[in-house]
């Protein structure tokens, strides 16, 4: 957090253990596949990925966590393919570290970030919504 | 981060504007209720609520995102009750602010957030696993 231009590292958590329902338990799953090709790829200027063993959303296999720092949103991806979506997570990864608070416009987002988010998380410093109860702040 | 007996502060960072499929677009919205609520409650000490405007897992609704510091696991959790599962959500978010890395041992989780989990999120600062391609290193 030196200068203003300094920015957390970006992260894509890929779980590595779930696996499609009916597919081959014995066969490499297809987490591991893609966190090895993202591994293996041109990756966007400071973004790393880090294979884990599960993101317990296991029904949306492959999934990922797309993360850069208690400055940024995050998000998690799931029904991800290995084999057809690396070009689209890289083109999201590089969108996502070029901003300061991991919000891309929903237009300047790959599809399938636009199509296939679980769950996106506040940036940690956010402040929240006024809870107060007074119907005058309702909404 | 001073003493080691120093943790982060605990949010539960609830997300106040999805509702149930069919339910009146003009009510109060159940993420509302329940953030309210926790807010109005005897918290455990360490945890904080926050409200925000969309968690982006609007079929799940109410959901709720359960973090603490870079050092601890988080977690998603949807399909929430606010007038139901209050109580366990209070029990869930003291047993993991009691930890020093956010993981509570399976039976000691309540059982909505046994259940009702959309994705957990390992900490910042956890390695990742070998994603070496060389088959001695597989699995």
């Amino acid at each position: 957090m030196g200068t203003p231009q300094s920015k957390s590292p970006v992260v894509l958590t890929v779980c590595t253990t779930c696996r499609p329902a009916g597919s081959d338990p014995e066969a490499i799953r297809p987490g591991l596949t893609l966190a090895r090709a993202l591994a293996e790829a041109d990756l966007p200027e400071g973004v790393t990925v880090r294979g884990v063993e599960c993101l317990s959303a296991c029904t949306r296999s492959c999934t990922l966590h797309l993360s850069g720092g208690p400055e940024r949103w995050s998000y998690v991806y799931g029904d991800l393919d290995p084999a057809s979506h690396l070009d689209e997570i890289l083109a999201g990864a590089a969108a996502y570290a070029a901003t300061e608070d991991g919000f891309v416009p929903w237009r300047e987002r790959p599809v399938v970030f636009r199509k296939q988010s679980i769950a996106r998380i506040p940036p940690v410093e956010m402040p929240g919504l006024d809870l107060s109860a007074d119907p005058a702040a309702k909404d």
